[in-house]
């Protein structure tokens, strides 16, 4: 009967919460840990607006509605194919109401969502990271370094427009792009408040930072104490059980 | 014979490095753990000349020097007290030519020291923590966070001042003050190249963090795997018996 929502390669998985699924394609677009550490650090009043600056699979948009009581959540996907699928889980749930995936450019998103009117904006960008291998100097790579971090600014510029005064924005992503994450959220006005990094184990360097930010808020950076994945025997910590053990 | 050193209340400590000696007085001015830290953090290069900007007893400069063979160190410190205490530290050890302890307002450097001439800036300022207990939002205490901000981007704009290009800035400072820290750096095109976070255990928040910084250098921040003080049955860890127990 749900395979009328399906194409090829995609499946239907449960998602452990509150009887909610997800469509995946193992071939292409399947969510990470990264989105499910980043959904559980949001924190979401009751009946909050909500954006999902390029939501993929909708996965975060799916465990916010699962744990909190919520007004609307929309969630933006450039990727046309990918929205499609992200728009069929919402259906599968009969939540397509509630939330709106909605297949367009970041860049464009006030001409669809009015500015300074969500309560709650979160964000799992591509990482297109800098850091993998030599640097080459050429112009080439200078001019691709250039566009990487304006992508970045675009998506901080995007939520800060879009939020509310003292709206909160939530952020995952590498830390060794941490200097421009807390640079462009003060140059844009958005506060950071909190920083957890997630190492693979305690003896590791971190390889995600979840980031925390206010509109317009004051200066005050708090860290919380570090989230391990794995632990020195290799098995999943308490925490992440928790977290992946939601409401089961 | 070393009592003509000393002044009321103060001690000489023996570092445990080279025969290396230090004044302190346990009254008012004692070295700490994020000094040594610090110093044991810098990577400097052989006949380096090296400032270190708020010196207080001249721990960083003496660890510096027992550990690398160096050129020149200015020891920068406004407090007249303290600064005739590390000048008669370096004289203890006759290395009153070599360590150069410079009692002026670090606003005054150059002044004193030649502009894009050092290899290695190093400080351990004054951490003038906003992060402790309610803030009050007055407009005394805003302006008490704006010299606040101001002073720490005195220490970086000074460091870039100071450093040739491609010179390196080492600094320790409180997790909270991170924003300011990398917001600064950049603006100052001291670009934030490593961070390393300490924490009092595993699982507790980073109360320090080491940055390394390099004058005009392309963005990529790498962050070093934790620094734990102590294991989870409170005795000191492998790492901080290691820099204690240097050239025992």
């Amino acid at each position: 009967m749900t395979d009328i929502f399906l194409q090829e390669n995609e499946r239907i998985d449960d998602l452990q919460l509150k009887g909610l699924k997800i469509i995946q394609n193992p071939e292409g677009f399947c969510f990470g840990i990264d989105a499910v550490l980043l959904a559980n650090f949001c924190d979401v009043k009751p009946n909050s607006t909500i954006v999902d600056l390029g939501t993929g699979t909708g996965i975060i948009p799916l465990i916010l509605y699962g744990k909190n009581k919520i007004n609307k959540i929309y969630g933006i996907e450039i990727q046309e194919q990918v929205a499609n699928m992200a728009k069929r889980s919402m259906e599968l749930n009969n939540l397509d109401e509630k939330i709106d995936i909605l297949n367009i450019d970041l860049k464009n998103v006030e001409e669809v969502i009015e500015v300074n009117s969500i309560d709650v904006v979160v964000s799992n960008p591509p990482y297109m990271d800098t850091g993998t291998g030599k640097v080459n100097p050429s112009d080439k790579k200078a001019i691709s370094r250039h566009e990487i971090m304006c992508e970045l600014e675009d998506v901080i510029e995007k939520a800060k427009r879009l939020l509310k005064h003292n709206g909160r924005f939530y952020m995952v992503h590498r830390p060794n792009r941490l200097t421009d994450i807390l640079y462009y959220l003060r140059k844009h006005k958005l506060e950071p408040k909190t920083l957890r990094f997630i190492h693979p184990k305690a003896s590791k360097s971190p390889n995600l930072v979840l980031i925390k930010a206010i509109k317009a808020a004051k200066p005050e950076l708090k860290i919380d104490p570090p989230l391990y994945v794995y632990d020195e025997l290799g098995q999943y910590t308490d925490e992440i059980h928790n977290i992946y053990g939601l409401d089961k």
